[in-house]
């Protein structure tokens, strides 16, 4: 089934709030998200800045022990400008690095869909020449958290929330621990282009249309959220510091393998030793995000249940 | 001017030991390394294990505040078998997952040149298609550091040392802070093929024949090492943790960006945050490694200076 | 004015929940808490697992950019048995340091209100002589956080939570940030007994007849919990790793120094250098806390803003 | 036996340098050491700056697999002055935080002989009334690393090195690991005075005579170095970040309570739980440092070989 949705309110926390739409497992939803800072497709301030979030969306059947896959069918700006900071965050430069640029300094990007590239609407001379394609990816969604939390959507956790990996594209898969009954989904965020890191703690900021698939897979455990796409699995590691998201990750890929693949330990250590790679998403929030990836082909054969998501 | 040397002694530490050659300002050399264990084409040992180095080599006229460049022209695998461990290094591993894999534990690799292909010797039958292409790297190379140290292989730091990073392959230009006179450039530690972050603290571990041009850059401050290769300018930063590891190797791109390209800060904060990619190195050594990648094609025109090595 | 109050809900998470009770400013509150497993002082398990918290309770006129001082006026145990773990956490041991107690295993301390001490219920022959003191200290509390968030009492942060700060004891004076109407102040989790870390993820864990008062100071921004006791003022960081816990207890404890007792900031640095003492809190929970300390008899005389609460 | 020993050369890393001086196990050596800057009693620059060390002494029959005790029977200033500098280390200050303080400022103390006491020498107002008691201390001592690593004093390892723990004082005993023949015993940095963490770089520096006894204790592997005092048994875990080195205090601490002390590791789990205490000693070089305290009164009869040295 087919939803199309409209919001007129966010969240700035993803939590077990009012849900805005129920939907059945394997339903697809067509919605919109503001930008980080709060503004919709006009241009308008219609919620607070720090990434709000469009839904919940309550997965009929969806219960705690089950897995949420979200398929990103199709993510595109719906607004032709978007923001950027000049800043880099002081947290990724040596301790006493200067680093004068005010973090209020904004800079904008103006979209253009004939090329579906984005400059820098007011370059200094140095930056003339900065075009960057438009490559749409969700920074925040997830899943409401366990013990009745509500957490920022300004940071992550094992529930997804803000990890600004530029993997979170469009023919991508998510997969999120359900922790609460329908699962409660939320959306926002969007990026017309990021690079690693988000070391501005920003990417091109800017409102999206977004259609994705729901479905609830019934009693499976992961402990941290997983993901797919044409040409790898992967597993993100939610926390700081970088040395503890890397082993979230990389603990949920060998559980991953050997519990789904079927692999014993030694053959998974070897398959991961021989192949892993890290990706790093969000390096500026209070949680940095670190990603481990699998290539496919080089997994054994696996049943559906391997891939969590029937439907890939 | 051309030199070929065989070695027939291995430091395990990177240090201000007596040189075994002395080179000009680039000097094209031909020598051979062992094997991490210390065995050599022939599969004697010749070094105790632990990444013994051949060198060091004397670039005269090199002083402390000099840069050396370090272009590797050529590795390549000079025995038909290497080695790997099967057991993912504890601290990429959540605390208290379970990971019996014995340390000891090692399987070989059989490496194929007609194919350029390496394949586990015995394998279970889960990975008997495990085939990986040979795809040559040094794991651990670097210059004599300040203070009179001498530093195990077994780490890295500003010096560079056992970074493992699978960029430092034929092509790439490496280059290293002096801080001694000689420079003293140490080199071993060949892998016919490791995937991110040597989680397995090996590679394919192999003896290799290594050709490499040292050239000495006069009056050049660097902090951390640096590199370049046909698309990427990069920067090394080596230290526990790695969130420490990824702010020097920012830091250092930045100064690159803002001294030797002439962006000023606020643009040069644009440029890598529009374009950074970062790589994973060695996550199992006492020092960790994360490269900091900007892509040549979104930078500045520049003169020779800011690639450091007039040669490239 | 004084309220006695018995809770018959108790909440896992700290948050903007339904107030149990409205106070004014400097009101005494004389309520109980059940201890970490959910149990009260009958036994009776009248609450989940995990750090069940008393309140939230509602200052009037409390607004966000305000303080409030808890002052913990009395905590002693209403049950003569507490309970604690015998597996140290993994995090605080070497990765791979073997450690195969279960993390299910139990045992229980007796307290003896004659001698006000507490032994191992029945200890193995080397643990006969394990004594206590009865040190009763509260292990979580808090205030509702911002931006619509709850927070698990598993962890801490800006806003308190799960600090296991043995200093959290009576006579002591804690300050907390207000960031919702009426600052919404939760408490439990008491431990008759607590050495630094909690790296048994307990203390000894009992309920307990708790007293404080609660006060708003009106207009104090503080960015960490603060505290002080006869002899101490302190600041505590809340966070992973310990890296970034002991730079924000730092940074409070330099901002308190410029801004509060009017010293420059070569002044500051000099006296927090000469004399600060740091302790170690919880390094159990997702969130590491460490306390900056000050003697107050080095530090130079103050006005009452400087220690926030006139009352003392 | 007595030795007294009156260096002329100093080293800057603790390595396998040529010795000083040859001593028996048990001999009592008199010597001295210049300050961290490399002044000696007359404020002559005999070394170079960064905590230059005397020595190093070997000690007959030292193997590796052994243990080095070090007891500092007298630490006591030869000048009286010292200095100290006022800018906190950025490292322990919040990513950001304002910290203007040139690196290259100084203070200077001037102490006073006649009350034991140390005051700055040109106080700002503010300051006038800090003094503090002549309190001293080795900032940096330690035996030679394996492998051939000769390290900088401004750091430290298993080989122990620039701790900057306070306690470090007359009256402990510390204990290394024997990485070479002879051990190779190193020592200088000493302070009159200093706080926790040494989060200035530096604590009062200034020359000392020092006196202290070697003794060698055969086949007894520690990992880290060891103390004990007269009311503590302590272990040192030398490493960045903090989050692992209070995973090797804890560990070494574990370790020695199961193997010397003959405790099973549940009852030693209990036994750490209820009476750990953390110190901390640097947080300013690249390597910190955490101390794993126990009280004595609290651990079981022991033969001498649990305190490994039998003189105490």
């Amino acid at each position: 089934m087919e939803h199309r949705f409209l919001p007129d309110t966010y969240y700035m926390s993803i939590g077990s709030h009012e849900p805005v739409l129920e939907v059945k497992s394997g339903d697809l939803i067509h919605t919109v998200t503001v930008d980080a800072g709060g503004r919709d497709r006009k241009g308008n301030q219609v919620a607070p800045r720090g990434n709000p979030q469009t839904g919940p969306f309550y997965v009929d059947n969806a219960l705690p022990g089950d897995v949420l896959a979200v398929t990103l069918e199709k993510i595109w700006p719906n607004r032709n400008h978007g923001f950027c900071r000049p800043k880099i965050a002081p947290n990724v430069l040596e301790p006493g690095h200067e680093n004068n640029v005010p973090s209020s300094d904004i800079f904008n990007f103006v979209l253009d869909f004939d090329t579906n590239t984005a400059s820098i609407e007011s370059p200094s001379p140095a930056l003339e020449s900065l075009t960057v394609p438009i490559r749409p990816m969700i920074g925040c969604f997830g899943v409401a958290p366990d013990r009745g939390q509500s957490i920022s959507t300004a940071t992550s956790g094992p529930h997804g929330g803000n990890m600004d990996y530029r993997g979170f594209e469009p023919g991508t898969t998510a997969y999120f621990p359900v922790f609460v009954e329908g699962a409660l989904f939320h959306i926002g965020d969007g990026h017309a282009w990021q690079s690693d890191g988000e070391i501005l703690g920003t990417g091109i900021e800017i409102p999206m249309d977004v259609s994705f698939t729901l479905e609830i897979v019934k009693d499976k455990l992961i402990q941290w959220p997983r993901g797919q796409n044409f040409e790898y699995i992967f597993t993100a590691g939610n926390v700081r510091p970088l040395d503890e998201a890397i082993q979230h990750a990389t603990s949920e890929m060998l559980r991953w393998l050997t519990q789904d693949y079927g692999l014993s330990q030694p053959d998974a250590n070897i398959l991961i030793g021989m192949y892993v790679e890290y990706d790093i998403g969000n390096v500026f929030d209070p949680a940095y995000t670190i990603i481990c990836k699998m290539p496919k082909s080089k997994l054994p054969e696996s049943d559906s249940s391997a891939l969590i998501h029937i439907g890939i």
